[in-house]
């Protein structure tokens, strides 16, 4: 596994592995990796036969007064994590290399980002499309792995690349849970104890919305009041957003008649946790 | 030389000529193809082994009321052309076929496109860096021409391709000019015999500012008033705007201490005229 740092030994790095006539395959993280990224590097490593893990904690997708600062890094133990899933190149830039004097270009998609979280983080989805955008541009791999449970972050990068014509395939990955049911995420090392064990309603809550469609509910406000009843057993946890969200274009539907996500986003205290299932209508 | 209407087909031609061992060279147009893009397609020729030239007239370019409905369209003159310059590959693509379902997705340059033709043209240089990505994506060239007459679009694109790291060298091709100095362009066959000989005072009245740099003018509204008093002589043209731009970021400078462009736009009755050039500084 080689371990690089500049955009241009990245660029000949992956040159080498075409040339030999390889796939390529990315898989972009933020690092503090996890069992999550570790069914993407799988499903990647299944596919390719060239597999790029990018670490990049990118300064552009943080609002101000978010977590950039005190986000993990724990480069060390990623580099294991992927050592020991077979990963052949890792690309992990200092913000410099890919952010040498500012940016002044950034790539927008609109619909996508308005509701969930882009309402509590203007800017993020701008920041997010910006940065793979230009990962992509830099490995220029054959297919690209996101997680399912950032869903909107997922439906953007559809977006974003069909759009723009990258040519790119990107896979979307099912979220990985406790067995508790609890999202695998960066931020659950944020959680206490206690809190971790608070942090399954958000999973109990959304498996009641979906249990609602499944008995055949199709107006949102009475699927979301199921949800709401579970969030409410546990007052430590604070909701930002439950919503029923078309699933292509994540805005909001009255009524469901077609595929959608219920999407929410709760508070423990400081830590921010999103989660969604997926229903696939009749 | 081929004429090819899909994404689908000139990614196989090209890939094609890849697989070849050929360099790639995109020369991207809106068509009416004359002189000045002969140059760039020339350029084009000597530096690489597949010449593809694009030809589209990119709705997301025009405003409400521009003139996206009248420009020029004259496919089967624009093929004669570039088949008398050896190009190989022309791609000109039907609109849905480039903006399948609407388009959700944009490139935002800062700073560059806030003066000079992006204070009338507001979503201008959006829409253009948007095509001229989308066209990057699909042909992947190693070198794509632009003319220096649209300075202000070369620069967007120069930010754009290095901030988003496309893998492309982008090609900055002077001006070309009719004998008496007026720059070439899609848009001179606008004009009537009268205008066409009103046209040459943008040139001229950019030249009377040049000449007041080399003669060691420094301060920018001195500069202007040597031009300002040349477009003063013909009052059927009118000034959109005249000024001294950092060559680099657009932006008007107050005194000249480095390289600069002077860019004029006027308007002759309802042909819009623009033109510049460069003065390297010291």
């Amino acid at each position: 596994m080689q371990v690089i740092k500049t955009i241009r030994e990245i660029r000949e790095a992956v040159y080498t592995a075409r040339q030999a006539g390889k796939t390529v395959a990315l898989v972009p993280t933020m690092g503090a990796l996890h069992e999550g990224h570790g069914h993407l590097i799988e499903r990647a490593r299944r596919e390719s036969e060239t597999v790029v893990v990018s670490i990049f904690v990118n300064p552009l997708q943080f609002g101000p007064g978010e977590d950039y600062g005190r986000y993990p890094r724990t480069l060390d133990s990623d580099l294991d994590f992927c050592q020991s899933l077979d990963v052949d190149l890792i690309f992990c830039p200092d913000p410099p290399e890919l952010y040498p004097q500012g940016q002044k270009t950034f790539v927008e998609v609109d619909e996508i980002p308005r509701e969930l979280c882009g309402r509590s983080r203007p800017g993020h989805f701008r920041g997010v499309a910006t940065v793979v955008l230009k990962l992509l541009n830099i490995v220029q791999p054959d297919r690209a792995y996101f997680g399912e449970k950032d869903a909107q972050q997922l439906r953007v990068i559809e977006q974003m690349t069909a759009d723009l014509n990258v040519p790119v395939e990107i896979v979307a990955v099912p979220t990985v849970r406790e067995p508790d049911g609890l999202a695998i995420s960066s931020r659950n090392r944020y959680l206490s104890p206690d809190q971790r064990q608070s942090a399954t309603v958000l999973y109990r809550a959304l498996n009641a919305a979906h249990q609602a469609l499944c008995a055949g509910e199709r107006e949102s406000v009475k699927v979301l009041a199921a949800s709401q009843a579970v969030l409410d057993q546990d007052p430590i946890v604070r909701k930002e957003y439950l919503e029923v969200v078309d699933a292509g274009s994540m805005s909001p539907v009255t009524t469901v008649n077609g595929p959608v996500r219920i999407a929410g986003a709760v508070w423990i205290e400081k830590t921010r946790l999103i989660d969604n299932l997926y229903w696939k209508g009749e």
